[in-house]
């Protein structure tokens, strides 16, 4: 078994949501999905391969057949990105020769900008989001309430540690989230598969983060028989975050410009297993192998990764079922309408609400008609506060055309859903002495020539 | 000086030329080049920098020259386009910091297609279409009158040779020139600098042609030494050719999908001077060591280039100005305007030519007028043949307009030139004979009611 299966079986665990979502939430009708303009999809963190490969085909699978029904099917033009130091030239090397895309590279860190505006129709990114851009700079900081002594991970009791961690997080993902945003087509859409953990749960209560401590007390033996600085085995951190799912929506959220349309755990079967642990080694030390070295120097890479591996099977209780909490959660968000501040500017709406005296001047001044009668109608309801979802429904029945002609229909379900919200914190609106609108009775009779 | 300083004084010659032409040829109202979406640009055969880089600068600038007086100035997307064996990890490492534009690596042969359709703006490809996409194949048996024996390019007497040459280079530009005009937008704009010869030059005439020849004499002075295999050595052939810029402007005249703004021969001031015939040999070993290794191995490398180098300073008389006639081409070309077969078949124009019997039936049915004369026009022009140019040119006056609505904007130029050259080829119809067309005098006077 090699390394990379691990991470396809994710990928194959998700890929009945994706089929799901997209044939839910991916419109055809959006005139940027108009298939005579190719598809961009982007694979965010893709490595060399083959999973980004793998689920690449899944997506491209998924949108064709949203298209099935169309007369024109589109292309797509695919985007492989991962950092500068990944090997582009194997993945390029080993592109599949069948494949129904157009491929490119795309070096760069996805905290950053990687695509001019509106470029991207459909955003993958799958284990990858748990890297931080750096491990938060007071961890190393040895004046810090929140440095990181004994600990290379967010595992430590220490709050001061897990609120840096967290913070770092909390940034990176608004600077993922924006950029994406920028990037994305209205309606766009993004899958995110993310390492992390259960609410409440903190990772030193997970296996992964247990094998994280055995790491760190494999590093602190190497201090104390003087093989590395202990010093450098302090100051060092790595990179991850595991964020509960409620705190990716939170997130998701406050940045604002995605709708979360799914956040979901996904199944594991492979938790009732014991590992092999000569696998876990190999694996972790393909994984974070660079970052060690990078600290450490390379001569200290061997002899760590066997005391690892060692260690590990004297601690064989961290595979445990009940300390298998860790989880990838499948979170599929669409970007939501933009609106430019011009087309606010220039929308208006054709109502007008005239006093009962200027209604009574004009039929006299249009002379035809004698006013028989104008009476305010009796509005018993003005005392109740009313529904307002009912308010809202009501309201987007009313305008909701107007509002799509000038606009797009993108923008309707956020437009609405943003209404009854600030309505609801608006409720001082609904005071009875606010309630002045009124609705006439008009009885009028034809003069005689 | 490095071996990529003699391409980038290439790409400093032409960089004049480019701006001249951009300043002159990009239509900053076409749609398709419409500010808000990102321009992009693809440079092929772009190697791993950093000329590429240089050349995609100079493109960058000259254009955003051309929005300057925009209200907005688009974004660019960049695509470096080699072979997938070439360094593309070197290529993303050494990408400009301070660059402007966002970068993409596309791996695959430029003989086919790259990129989905009408999703680029400008290509760019300098030094690389003397790259066949492989060695003719006749040159490598025995029994083919084209059996390249002896030599190692187009440089043998054999007009079969040179033949089977040039057939490669016109299947292999068809497919460029026909790839690329799927890929460019409407209006679309293309540079090639080509490494090529004046008209009616042979390459064994050139200094660079001699050249050759030496490398293919000490290829058989190391096969008369038992070194490498005659055999291996009579069956070994560059896959390069060297086009006439008369050859070159017939090919792209044949695929049909460009217009020939301009094709001129660069500057070489570096003529006069010797070269450094070590620069040479690295140079060339450089280029050509690949292929060397792959048909003969790598051991013999060392031996052959030194052997090279030893033979051209006893050949110096190669660079002798007479000789180095060989010359890179600035090929500036624009995508035509695309008309789909649906456009046409639903275009019809709203002119009426009715006979003086329909006309005088019309007036009568009307019953407001007395005819009181209709009398055919004489048309004394009618025996002489009309100056096309001059039809033309009223055409286009008369109904341009409903052509652009209809089509756009794109397609006039090159659709009155067709129509100009079409009108030509069937001169039969000014015969007198088919002059039957003729304008009516109609005089009415209004009946007394």
């Amino acid at each position: 078994m090699k390394i990379h299966v691990l991470q396809k079986e994710v990928i194959d665990f998700a890929k009945g949501l994706l089929n799901e979502m997209i044939a839910e939430k991916l419109d055809v009708e959006n005139p940027s999905f108009d298939p005579s303009n190719p598809i961009c999809i982007a694979d965010l963190g893709c490595s060399v391969g083959p999973n980004t490969f793998y689920a690449v085909n899944n997506i491209i699978e998924a949108i064709e057949l949203k298209y099935k029904s169309n007369p024109q099917t589109p292309s797509f033009h695919v985007f492989f990105n991962d950092h500068t130091t990944n090997d582009f030239n194997t993945l390029f090397k080993t592109l599949p020769t069948n494949r129904k895309y157009f491929a490119a590279g795309v070096a760069g860190s996805f905290h950053r900008r990687l695509f001019p505006n509106s470029t991207l129709h459909f955003v993958h990114c799958s284990a990858a989001l748990h890297w931080l851009s750096e491990v938060p700079k007071e961890l190393k900081d040895r004046n810090s309430l929140a440095w990181n002594k004994g600990s290379v991970l967010h595992t430590s009791p220490v709050k001061e540690v897990r609120e840096a961690y967290s913070a770092q997080f909390r940034k990176d993902m608004e600077e993922f989230l924006s950029g994406r945003a920028q990037e994305l087509v209205r309606g766009g859409l993004m899958v995110l598969i993310v390492q992390g953990l259960p609410d409440g749960v903190l990772l030193s209560e997970t296996t992964v983060g247990m094998g994280f401590c055995v790491l760190a007390s494999c590093l602190d033996d190497m201090a104390k028989t003087g093989v590395v600085s202990a010093e450098k085995v302090d100051s060092f951190n790595l990179p991850f975050y595991h964020p509960s799912s409620k705190e990716l929506r939170a997130l998701i959220e406050t940045n604002g410009y995605f709708h979360v349309e799914r956040i979901e755990k996904l199944s594991t079967p492979w938790r009732h297993e014991t590992p092999d642990l000569q696998l876990v080694g190999m694996h972790l030390r393909a994984v974070i192998g660079g970052l060690i070295e990078e600290h450490f120097g390379d001569e200290i890479l061997d002899d760590l990764f066997q005391r690892h591996i060692k260690k590990l099977g004297e601690s064989a209780f961290i595979y445990d079922e009940k300390y298998r909490k860790e989880a990838n959660y499948f979170v599929f968000l669409k970007r939501k309408g933009v609106v430019s501040a011009e087309k606010v500017d220039s929308f208006n709406l054709p109502f007008y609400h005239p006093s009962s005296k200027e209604l009574r001047a004009l039929i006299e001044t249009n002379g035809y008609f004698h006013v028989e009668r104008i009476e305010k109608l009796s509005t018993p309801w003005r005392h109740e506060t009313p529904d307002l979802q009912l308010v809202g429904m009501h309201l987007r029945a009313v305008i909701g055309g107007l509002i799509e002609e000038h606009f797009g229909d993108e923008i309707l379900d956020d437009l609405f859903q943003r209404h009854i919200k600030k309505l609801g914190e608006s409720a001082f609106i609904y005071d009875e002495k606010y309630r002045k609108e009124a609705n006439y009775f008009v009885f009028l009779k034809r003069k005689v020539a």
